[in-house]
């Protein structure tokens, strides 16, 4: 069974009355139980808690780890970011959400300033998927629709995805690249737009297949990790191996 | 005319005489010099300068930076790594040379570990070509031999490379992806394997041939940054404009 | 200077007065006019012409070739195509521009179906530039606006492009990737979309200098085609070779 | 349960002692072997069955298709390798092995000439994994070790794989991309390269672990096709909608 940490910043819940009433258990709360329901084994952490939650004990156990944050991205701890990279590269699958793209882990593993353009007028967001066969596309139709969604526009800079699954429309005449894939050591992470805190995304069915299904992609396959270092010659060598 | 800095560490150099036998106007000196054979705009900089003599009027200055480094990357102030990042993103090419895979710069950019299997025994590094038509290949043959080199295996914990454009045989019995292209935001970055300090490699003339194409398909196209932040909708919304 | 041949289809202006009044001189006429000003040593070919106006003799002193087709795909002869690909292959680049996706010789570097979505309704088209830094970008800001295209819209059936450069967004709802960049053996590819024959998209001057950016990109840097076939080994083999 | 058509030309297998020494049931037998104790549901179909054993039915009812062809790929029908490629497109999953790189099939997907350097001496093969975390390399160590096989070399004339999984290092000084992943419409492609018919390469367990782990792997997510060609808008034109 995949283990799930649903981590969250969770501030604009405890200062803002339209969130707290989209989400009176928080964005974690939400998403940690549609994860529930589907089977997965999930926790989640807060950027509040000892440690922001992310412990050694609960990263060990954790397959993937989800993360939306905004308004505190530098109150987290560089070492706790340290430690969530390393072990991103161990194989533990990340799954960046929205305003996340301008979280410090996320910021790390891109190498990137992760900019880009925004506006919060409440307009429609088109998500159309441009790889068809991809499996975080599964149940999904052509295209995702939210009524009220942030916009979100180009350019995005991150480096170019390994797979671009979504691209977003928005009624203000931008576009974006909403659901964007990445491998990191023997991590993989999804990054996917949607989810600012005052709209109902996560309430939205399609929605939380997307991100299911992200998590069933992001589980790691295996997390061996590949010897590093001195390394004795494997074939004779003519000259003989001085070292 | 494309502005070009060489940074070199320049510590090998002061310490050992194999090295500064080899190089006696240091790596720095053999690279400047087949660069502005070939008409670019060169200077130098190195670690025990002033701000490693990257200044911010250096900066601006330089179209592509040459890096290379080993013992001392630890040395290198995060004020004036964070300074060479900031400008990759605005477009300046970035060549990373052999040992600087391990140089704060280029892991900063890449995200990973930049980890790798090593083997100093001098032995014979065949680098083949496997994108025939890239112009950091011109007028190099199918492979180059280079008869002693330091040994880097695979894993190579790197992003996938944007563009692979060489692969190393070693006698030993390994492989390594030894020519890797990147886009960081406006910016262009290329690894090369090749160039231990102990081996003439730098005095090769194929070496020198890789290294003046990637210069020039480094130089920026153009350095124009998109527009980061609030921007306001370029079609009427719905329901107005909010914010 | 860069040899370029612009084949056209050359039947809508044959036979549409809009089209023809739009480009008097038909579409290969206007996108020869432009890069001949811009320095480039051009010539034209069109579907009627013995052989398509696609001779060895044109083939081995083409660099670039850019085509347009919409009606009469079926009437590319395939011995001509095949030919046309063995040449990218050996290095000579190639521009297909909008309906061009439906080309035999597009569909058959891409290897899919080359389907989209379409519609003809005059609206308006803006492509927003995704990879800032890209000579093909150079000179544009960081959106073309068309008040009147035709629509393509994902799902677009190709390989997820090597770079991405373009993004549309259409006033009727849809997304497309519209520059798209691949490799072909050792030739380089670009689509771009626009280009309706009803609108005057071939006189707008940014169009016309992403087409220009674009046959400097795809100019081949050499064309030293590699070895294929039996090879003799490079290292002695401890069983002795026995074929 | 995943629907495995493990396809062979079984043509070596009847003219060939130390062939049908190694394979008494063909190497599509030993194949179906291996992912049949996996608990695939395994077919075999030859080249010398009506259809080469590929009717509609059959292909429908296929979730992954493995290909091993050589002598004969001229002799495989066009209209069957359009009816395969169809299906790709559709999301079966298409496995090619070894010499299968220069199948109708496979070439016609990739859109080059698929060609390589070749030699036969029974050399020593090491595949290393360049993609640590990646399914297909699920349960197997660095690299895989195969005492003799048939040397492929670089330049592989294939487009930039989406993935590379393997690179070959081989005895005699060549080095070759060895698992490839590639999309096609809704479909996954990995090619594979070790398999020549007169080694015992399909008895190794190692072997035989890729070959599973890259059934499940390419075994379509979900086979909906998106809509193509006319399409109404999704929002109101100003200029209303001409078509």
């Amino acid at each position: 069974m995949v283990k799930v940490t649903v981590w969250n910043e969770n501030r604009h819940e405890q200062q803002n009355q339209i969130v707290s009433g989209l989400y009176p258990n928080g964005i974690h709360g939400i998403i940690s139980e549609f994860l529930q329901v589907e089977g997965f084994d999930v926790r989640t952490a807060t950027l509040d808690e000892p440690e922001h939650g992310l412990t050694d004990e609960v990263l060990i156990n954790t397959d993937v780890l989800i993360w939306w944050g905004h308004l505190a991205h530098d109150e987290v701890q560089d070492e706790i970011v340290e430690k969530v990279k390393q072990r991103v590269l161990e194989g533990m699958g990340l799954i960046v959400l929205h305003s996340g793209h301008f979280s410090k882990i996320f910021k790390s593993l891109m190498g990137t300033s992760c900019d880009l353009k925004w506006r919060e007028a409440g307009e429609k967001e088109r998500l159309w998927i441009v790889n068809p066969g991809h499996p975080i596309t599964a149940g999904i139709p052509e295209y995702l629709e939210l009524e009220q969604e942030e916009m979100y526009g180009e350019h995005f800079d991150i480096p170019q995805p390994e797979e671009l699954i979504f691209i977003s429309w928005f009624e203000g005449g931008e576009v974006f690249r909403s659901g964007c894939t990445y491998t990191r050591g023997n991590g993989k992470v999804f990054y996917f737009r949607p989810g600012h805190e005052t709209y109902p995304t996560y309430h939205n069915k399609q929605i939380q297949r997307v991100i299911i299904n992200a998590v069933k992609w992001a589980a790691p396959a295996h997390c061996q990790r590949p010897i590093y270092g001195y390394s004795n010659p494997l074939e004779p060598l003519k000259g003989g191996t001085t070292k």
